[in-house]
Order: structure tokens, then sequence, then C-alpha cells
């Protein structure tokens, strides 16, 4: 998506450890244009898979998955992040290992919201290792529900999420996928 | 707003502890048209008040934020909630009392993003003591901003916050306001 790696290009800051920042108009400040703009893409990459719902995760996938939302016309479920694993029997929940911030937490969606009805497409801001995807595909797969296609703004291309994915079938669509980047030069190589 | 107090009154949970649950269309599943209406409804109250920018709170204001955005065609910043106290002198930060889940947490906005050119609009899903506004009032004035107007989906009225920050002359305008419910019967009253 040609506007969304303008705006990388112009704004995006690299840092050490392979952190590409993306504040000032998706994980801080959240440009309502460019979100829109996202959120209708999807739904042109997506509009032949009869979704029923939408699922992403705390905090930064929701303003896009609302976004996007609002062209398929269906829900919004995000996942709730908590500390300790969950016993409660009313939720569906996924262990999910976070490498930006070197931590585990739990993923947790009530039961009430995901049924085997459901054709499901996740929404995430950035996809590198995969592990919050995966939790979630976990969740999805515990509710019954069919895992229609996953939409991700995006993607380090240079880890090895996304291609694991594919491998595997996954329907995965990646608006911007970064090839590589320097985070002594700023340099940005998109596929 | 004659559809947002329908919507509660359909489907939401009253529970012991003043807690109103309304997980099935703002704070878990979300319904991208009722946000689309509240979005617009914001806009309309708050049209005349010359909006540079949205200010929310992570994770569940942000939906709300973004689809008022659109209407106002200006950018969000959402507060990130951190667990510890900031030094960082890149940041504005407030310490805030949760008196749901009663415990501390610093919300934290970059400098880069408000400014004393900025008249901000802030919005959250729920007003009841008021601890999280006052916070981001704090964050606000530090900056120099202009706190142009509040924008509350459901304030719960029998909680002092909503009118503690009227009768100090904030401009402040909730979508649904609840005089009392009750957890036994289930009953909501409305302002």
């Amino acid at each position: 998506m040609h506007l969304l790696e303008q705006r990388i290009r112009r704004e995006a800051v690299v840092k050490k450890g392979n952190i590409l920042k993306v504040d000032s108009f998706l994980n801080h400040q959240i440009d309502p244009a460019l979100l829109d703009a996202i959120g209708r893409e999807f739904y042109r990459l997506f509009a032949d898979a009869d979704i029923t719902k939408i699922v992403t995760i705390e905090a930064s996938g929701i303003g896009v998955a609302v976004m996007a939302a609002r062209y398929f016309g269906v829900p919004v479920v995000f996942a709730k992040k908590e500390k300790t694993a969950q016993l409660d029997d009313g939720v569906y929940s996924a262990r999910i290992h976070s490498f930006t911030h070197d931590n585990d937490y739990t993923a947790v969606i009530s039961k009430q919201y995901l049924s085997s009805d459901d054709a499901v497409l996740v929404i995430d801001d950035f996809l590198a290792n995969g592990e919050a995807i995966r939790g979630l595909r976990s969740i999805i797969e515990a509710a019954g529900a069919k895992l229609a296609g996953i939409g991700i703004v995006i993607e380090k291309g240079f880890q090895c999420g996304g291609d694991a994915l594919r491998a595997e079938g996954v329907r995965l669509e990646s608006l911007a996928t970064i090839d590589s980047m320097d985070d002594e030069t700023g340099e940005i190589i998109f596929r």
C-alpha cells in the first residue's frame, strides 16, 4: 500500500533491536484518514471471505480493527491482555511471549463473543515473530471458529512470523512488508 | 443519546460495586455502527470548539476516539498506561488511581504530540470518579494546551466525577448519564 509505505519512509524511526517506531501516525498518535484508508484496503483484500467478526488485541490493534469493521459491517472483538494466566472457564485464553517487551501475558476472549459460526479476520498493527497472531489463532480454534484471514499493517519480513504462517496455508495480507532496515542510516527497504 | 441508552438498557449488565458491564458493544466486543454514531454525536456537540487534537487513554477509549476523529479530521493521541512512574523527560505523565481495579498507574503522552497550539477534546468510554480525566487534564495543562472539552460515552452520574468537573467550569458532555442502577433487579435509571 503506497500511501502507507510513503508514511513509514517519512516518519518511522528505526531503533536498535529491530524496533520500528511509528508513534506519529499509528502507535501513539493516530491519523484517522490513514487508518480509514487502511480499513478500506483490508476490506478490498478480504471482501470475498464472508467475514463475520474481526478479532484483534489491545491496545494498538483496536483503532485499525474498528476502522476496518466499518467497511465489513461486522463487530470487533479485542482480546484483553492479562498478566496472569486465566483459569476462568467463561473465556478462551492463550499465553503469549512478547519479544518486544521480553515478557509473557495471557490474551483473553470471552466465550460469549466467538462461536463456531464465525469466520474471523484477525487484524493487527505489526507482525514480527507472529507470537500474538498464533495466540489469537489458538483462541479462534478453541472456539471452533474459522480463521478466514489475517490482515497486518506492517510486517517485518526479515523475521519469520509471516512466512511461517503462509507456509501453513494461512491467508495473510500485509499492507507494508519490510525486508530490511538499518538503525544507523535509518534506511528501510520494502519487499 | 437515545440509541445508546436503548443499547445499555438491552445489553448492559449491572454488577456489585457499581460496575456496569458493556462488553457486548463497547468494552470487549465493539459495534462499529454504534461507535460511528457516537463519533458523529461528539462532532455535533463540539463542532464549534475548533478542536485540533483528540486525547484518550488506552485501551477502550481508542475505538471511540478514532471514530470521532474521522468527523473532526484531527489526530488522536492515546495516553499509554505504565505500571511504574515515568522519569523520562520526553514525556508528560500523571499518576492515576483506578477504583475499578484498585491500583495505580501512570498515564504517559510524548511531548512530541501535544503543544500549546492544541485545543484538545478528551474522549473516554466511562466517567465515574473522574480520576483518569483529571490525570489527562494535568497532562494537557503541562503541555500548555487548551482543554476545549470532554466527551464521555457513559457517565455514572451517581459518582462525583462529572458534576465536580462541571462545577469547575469544564465543558463536559456525556452521551448517557446513569443516575442510579441496581445490581439485584438490573434496573438502570438515566438522568
